[in-house]
């Protein structure tokens, strides 16, 4: 079982390693612009941790890790676009936009997502594909409600903006296992509760969402109690999942 | 072997069946919007049309032939997009972001995108994943060195910018009608010949392009050329391919 942080210097290696197709010529520069920046690597992490958990070597899961980074930086990049939030900066760094141009930044954007999505066929498993496609669609139609304003609780329209790549991490590190279906319940629980805390703080952190609904203590305590689940998620586990219990650790006290 | 239109009405069908993630909401609306307005479905039906001349019922391949045609859509409407190409209509109607606004064509174009790989991830087939995953790349890498005006060979461009999709779709209707990878290459050139005689028409009708670079009549020439190296190639293969040498004259003497 490795550390958190042992598993993200394997998906920094491995997205390192991405090469992509060799037609996006010079448009590799933004898509490692945009991959590059100092995440965290949550998903991917996570999905290296849940395949670890359920007892194959992480390395099995670093296709679909990749994949999934691919698919959330696609969604920051086009998120960010002056359509959408307009956003100038990220990480403190210029948006893919600004620093590239915006029609640049939207077939950046484009880019990963397909490339994402080759990567998952490159694998040979379908359920990747599935998994990756559903989890995007999701996160989509979750965007298009906030974009559109439609009148929702909070709870369903962060379980679309965030909670399906929390879903599909915990996925994608499951089919890597070799889980069966049938048995992937418990650990999708788990991974529902972690994308709500995971938002909670979040929004703690920027004075939005459910820190504007409920205060920020709102929202800290909000993350407190979905951790607390969490926790309760993985003790019902026939499985050592020691790292995946620091990964909620890390999550409820992150301060960035 | 059915003639093209009997394909066309099949595409049209499984258009009309598809099932859109329910996650996606009222973004529906626009993606059907996009869907419709009366495009000629000319790559869906060449993948069916190929499908068949290689021995197998077209219906094998109406998944991957209404992912492709979901690939074009998304290409088109994030085309269009301000940042892009700024175009205002399309076939006689607004496009999507005048219909509907820019936030939503631009989440339309990804959910199209994504759609097109939660169909071909259904099939349970990865070489349809691929195949699609590599066009959609081509055509990003032409899309951005035309926005970036880089000098090159128009004959590139195009290949990246139109040819990579009709390249995909004699693959989808090979491997759909399992023809192995080492007989696919004479299919594959055929592909190649149509997607210059439609570029090379396209050109000559719409006056930029090809037309630009070598006259109208420069343009009609190279289609001319290129319908008959299509001709001889299928000529090359041992297939019944009538309905597929419909198609090359169908191409030839479009005027719309």
């Amino acid at each position: 079982m490795r550390a958190p942080d042992e598993l993200r210097a394997l998906v920094e290696e491995s997205l390192a390693e991405l090469r992509l197709d060799p037609m996006l010529g010079a448009l590799e520069e933004p898509i490692r612009y945009a991959l590059g920046g100092g995440g965290k690597r949550i998903r991917p992490v996570l999905c290296l941790a849940v395949c670890e958990a359920a007892g194959s070597r992480a390395e099995g899961a670093a296709l679909p890790a990749t994949a999934l980074e691919l698919v959330h930086t696609f969604s920051l990049v086009h998120d960010d676009l002056p359509a959408l939030d307009d956003d100038d900066e990220r990480r403190g760094r210029p948006t893919v936009h600004v620093a590239f141009g915006e029609a640049v930044a939207l077939l950046a954007g484009d880019a990963l997502l397909a490339e994402a999505f080759a990567l998952a066929g490159r694998s040979g498993r379908p359920e990747f594909v599935r998994e990756l496609a559903g989890a995007t669609l999701g996160m989509i139609g979750g965007q298009y409600l906030d974009v559109t304003g439609a009148q929702m609780q909070l709870e369903e329209l962060h379980g679309l903006k965030t909670g399906r790549l929390f879903a599909a991490a915990v996925g994608l590190g499951l089919w890597s296992a070799d889980v069966p279906v049938e048995h992937q319940g418990p650990w999708r629980a788990f991974g529902d509760e972690l994308g709500v805390l995971f938002q909670a703080v979040d929004d703690a952190l920027d004075g939005d969402g459910y820190a504007a609904e409920l205060g920020p203590d709102g929202a800290r305590r909000l993350a407190g109690e979905a951790a607390q689940r969490a926790h309760e998620r993985l003790g019902g586990l026939d499985a050592d999942t020691a790292v995946l219990a620091e990964l909620v650790d890390g999550l409820a006290v992150r301060t960035a």
